[in-house]
């Protein structure tokens, strides 16, 4: 039996798409070998490949001005690349607002002067700062920002305007929600949340801040060297990219991010209801600042808590241990958690708090 | 249908293994969800990635001298990641014998003295040379060689004795016959070959070289990063991590490295024979040099070699093309490629002879 699985990542994918995958895991459209087994460099990897960034540019409203490329390493790596490549005056201001963000500044801070515009810690990560266009140097290289925070469940509402390029980690909430491509400098986002299995890692950048990258830069973290080579100067994560198409064509079957955003407010909506409305769960997000993807909650106590989570797994709804830095629970309702799931979830809840009250 | 593959990589991977994988897609051994939805830090991936170092640590008989590092970005990142981490003092040794050890020569240049000790350019890669202890330097931080070159069909029958650690793209050879990984200093190499599909590199590397690494080197591309993380200090890319267990239980119950030797000694013991006594083929690789997993080999001429690839295919026999920089055909026979792939190849070649000669 399947169970809803909540976790922060890597997680659920839809059903149908593991199933379309595993009909055709020995033999792809004939060709007589698995996905996993052909040459990137072949027609058919070929057509995959090109079909995944199509369909990728054409539900986030892609221009051409963007490279879009398919790399490995995680949003990590792009903590390195971001400074390698953007940080060519030495100077890039950050924005912290979680546990992420805080280690892309500090990877900043190896390469330069990477200024701390504002922090949300005073306040355990629970809100996100007001940004106003002065807060930034007008001589910086970049602003970073972490636009969903998963494990404090936040998320930018709005985006800051900048006198400098946006750099924005999307790893948690790409896909989730409509958002205006031309106003990111580059969008950096790991795949094992919202897109495919863990192992690719998609960059959106604007195709004149790739064109040169900082002396240091080693050449496989240069974007310049997969812009080139149109994503393929070694061997891509295949099986990944192939995952992405399978999801994309599931996203733009239900109507595009358009329609996907509305049914992730429907059950952020069905969950922080519930959670405001009782007396026994607690979610402390600023209310404005709630992520749809990452609803942290507690309950009085941290037996109660763990009871919650252990009562959970023999209900099918597993994964639901919030991370270590804040305790508690955490529901991570990605694109593919159905609706069903988080209705099952909240009945769990409600049945737990009339029987632990 | 299933056809024979000899792409050089991605490749085939053994067939049971591919079912194994697609019965247990949907639900992995009754969790409830798919190997590639489950958190990484959950009880049950961790069960993987450790079985997967346990059984890669005694296939290969790696010591506790040794990290196993299960990596992403490619031999290619290791060409960057090798000098960024050891070469300490700014001078090391390479050896060029192909594409890829020129690439990691070139790449190691960036980073400080790399001195090209030997080089098979002047006979297009088509031997490795000999190399003795007194042609490397003492003073540098290590000897970079590539034992296995993809594309001209070479590799190191046996491996020089060197005065700084010897580091070793073994990318297209690893776990194909026995090696001593007590004589290396570092052994790297992409999945995609031999191990498991693309995204996944893995890193031997002695414990002492990994402490530390030079200045410039990213977080991400440092070995102690991962190594002090047990390779999860980010999310790893747990797929072909789980295929990469699955094939060592393969290799395991066929009784380990040691027989898939005689297996692979066997399969291109056929096909080298077969060339060799034919007028119309030829492999102009030296003998004693020549590789047990890519065979390259020609026709008399450019037309006949179009043909040949273009009536493989429609035999069954696919991904037969050669190289650009060499031309004509190459046969990459890994270990997933069954004997009777061989031959089913070698009965091709000999009708294609007899039609066309």
């Amino acid at each position: 039996m399947r169970v809803y699985n909540f976790s922060a990542g890597p997680s659920m994918l839809p059903e149908s798409v593991l199933k379309k995958a595993q009909a055709e895991f020995l033999d792809f459209e004939g060709s007589g070998m698995s996905v996993i087994e052909m040459s990137h460099r072949g027609k058919v990897f070929d057509g995959i490949a090109k079909k995944c960034e199509a369909l990728f540019r054409e539900i986030m409203g892609i221009s051409d001005d963007y490279h879009v490329l398919f790399l490995q390493g995680g949003a990590s790596q792009q903590f390195d690349a971001v400074p390698l490549n953007l940080m060519k005056t030495g100077k890039a201001d950050y924005v912290v607002t979680g546990n992420f963000s805080g280690k892309a500044a500090k990877e900043g801070a190896r390469y330069g002067d990477a200024k701390i515009i504002a922090s949300s810690k005073d306040a355990n990560f629970t809100y996100i700062p007001e940004l106003k266009y002065e807060d930034f140097r007008t001589d910086a290289d970049y602003v970073h920002i972490t636009s969903n925070n998963t494990i404090f469940g936040t998320r930018y509402l709005d985006f800051p305007k900048t006198p400098t390029p946006l750099v924005c980690d999307m790893s948690s909430e790409i896909l989730s929600r409509e958002i205006d491509v031309n106003k990111f400098g580059l969008i950096y986002a790991g795949a094992q949340k919202n897109i495919a299995p863990a192992g690719l890692t998609i960059v959106i950048v604007r195709k004149d801040l790739a064109e040169s990258s900082t002396p240091n830069c080693p050449t496989m973290l240069k974007y310049s060297t997969q812009a080139n080579a149109e994503s393929m100067y070694n061997t891509p994560p295949c099986f990944p990219i192939y995952m992405a198409m399978l999801v994309l064509e599931w996203i733009k079957s239900l109507g595009g991010v358009k329609e996907i955003q509305k049914i992730n407010e429907y059950k952020a909506g069905l969950l922080y209801n519930f959670i405001d409305n009782s007396s026994y769960f607690k979610n402390s997000v600023r209310i404005k600042d709630r992520s749809i993807m990452n609803v942290p909650f507690v309950t009085p106590s941290e037996e109660s808590d763990a009871l919650f989570i252990k009562e959970a797994v023999q209900n099918g709804l597993v994964s639901l241990k919030g991370h270590r830095l804040v305790g508690g629970m955490r529901a991570s309702i990605y694109n593919a958690m159905p609706v069903e799931g988080v209705k099952k979830l909240i009945e769990f809840m409600k049945a737990f708090e009339l029987k632990n009250k």
